[in-house]
């Protein structure tokens, strides 16, 4: 599971930032790729990373400004040029408006796509969920409707310890089955084996919060709780005068990001949504900055990839910040 | 007056070739920029040049496939944040259709831009004439409805050659604009001067031709006659397969490009909107065969910037090809 960050910035595109968009790597976790918003230029800016348009089963739309889905015609369009066939459907979930805005581009441009699109509402609570991930919108405070995204793993059961049970002589086979679910076993030899001793530790879902533009607001903690990484737009900074700024435009500062961060126990916190004027030494300052309040915060440049581990039930919230 | 290639690829953004727009740089002439066509990331192009989008007082739009029309939105948006007052409106000429697009991207993004949009449906024959410039529109034949341009610039009336009439000490007054006017004037001294003798030569207004997504047709010629430069698609190239491509999507090659050029005795042939496999060596090939037709082509690549000199009236078409 990776993040990998498509654009970064705010408003409109700037030479160091593009207009936002993040995709959710889960290649090893389910061979698909979600995207969180996707401004203009998001297709060129995929050409310069390893992502697939194929790949991409889900879209989550936080909101329809403009540097969040104008590049949604576009990137569906490619994603049909390479070759996408119609038992690859994509998902796109977001605020009603979004599908009118789709299938006008399309429909007045005659682009036929070769996969078939569904279109998902967002209405508060659980929006997806299978045998292994779990999304969760919560309403976000913003000039226009908008929607923050938790998305949870769900745990991974521990394995089957095989070299213990060879090491005590246990032959391979059915057995094997019964005890990795769990079972107490009576072996032909009278020996009885407790599942319980022979499965590993499991390892804990990753959890991973998206809080694109808003105010502050109280959904944001309990999206973001014990979250591996939260990922917050930070389109203002630490002075108190950008802080009037955030306000007057319902955005958020790095300061609000980062008390959140450490309100809700998160372990990683990544700044995105930037003004065009954080690059250089300007972005140094906005960081340590915002580690005085929450160390282990970084600010999301374009095309950074960062990788979020998978971690044992027992090291849960014993990372090092 | 220039050329400015900001996207000279074909269907979808490629690393080398984003998708199209070409901007007609009128800064000398009307302190305007024109752009023809605004595929995705026209924006992002833009901040790579020196183009100011508050300089861009029209669009000309060929037709509505989305490489050609997805990077409006996002423009039109960055234009206003860049402060377009509401004195300085734009003008959108285009295929019907294109103001259902814009304008559902903007509420549906709930954008309200700070100036004006005028949106005017293609004719045949001429869609905008003022004192200095004329644009003639005539049908293409593409998959969808396909426009050409013919960008005249009226003639420059000579200057009056003042030095010349020092010589004859003649003093200045109102007897200058009598004859920079052409008529026959006597002077106060009895010397009869005509006009006729006192004005430089006309230089010749420029034409520029814009022919994107088409197959050959009969307006081509029409339209590019004696062209300074006729700008043209070459989304195939020169051998028997590619021909038959182009055919079956309503296409040119660069080899149908290059006779009608001849056919239309242009000044200067530039070729865009490219197959992504048009770079390096494949440029070359390209370039060689294509000059064995029309010898004064050129690829355009992206940023290419083609300025169009002012010629006498005397040096049309006897510059070297
Ligand atoms: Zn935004
Ligand atoms: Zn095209």
């Amino acid at each position: 599971m990776q993040l990998e960050f498509l654009g970064t910035g705010s408003g409109q595109p700037s030479k160091f930032r593009n207009v936002t968009s993040i995709a959710l790597r889960l290649l090893d976790e389910r061979n698909a790729v979600w995207l969180f918003d996707v401004g203009e230029a998001t297709q060129h800016q995929i050409l310069k990373t390893t992502l697939r348009p194929r790949k991409v089963e889900k879209i989550f739309i936080s909101h329809l400004h403009g540097d969040h889905i104008f590049g949604l015609p576009g990137f569906l369009s490619s994603r049909s040029f390479q070759g996408a066939n119609k038992n690859e459907p994509l998902t796109i979930y977001g605020p009603k408006g979004v599908e009118e805005f789709v299938e006008t581009s399309l429909r007045v441009s005659e682009t036929r796509l070769s996969y078939p699109v569904v279109y998902v509402e967002i209405q508060e609570g659980v929006i997806f969920e299978d045998s292994t991930f779990k999304v969760i919108a919560a309403k976000m405070r913003h000039r226009i409707t908008s929607w923050g995204f938790r998305v949870e793993e769900k745990d991974h059961p521990g394995e089957l310890l095989v070299e213990k049970l060879r090491d005590l002589n246990v032959p391979s086979g059915p057995v094997f089955g019964q005890l990795k679910a769990g079972k107490r076993v009576t072996l032909s030899d009278g020996r009885t084996l407790d599942g319980a001793d022979f499965i590993g530790e499991a390892q804990k879902g990753r959890v991973v919060t998206f809080i694109l533009d808003t105010r502050p607001n109280d959904n944001i903690a309990t999206l973001a709780y014990q979250a591996d990484v939260l990922v917050h737009e930070s389109t203002y900074g630490a002075s108190e005068e950008e802080a009037k700024m955030a306000k007057a435009h319902a955005h958020s500062t790095s300061v609000n990001a980062a008390n959140v961060a450490r309100r809700a126990h998160v372990d990683k916190l990544i700044l995105t949504h930037l003004s065009a004027r954080y690059i250089g030494p300007m972005v140094k300052s906005l960081i340590s900055d915002v580690r005085r309040i929450f160390p282990n915060t970084m600010v999301a440049r374009d095309l950074d990839i960062v990788d979020i581990p998978l971690r044992k039930v027992s090291e849960k919230g014993t990372k090092k910040k």
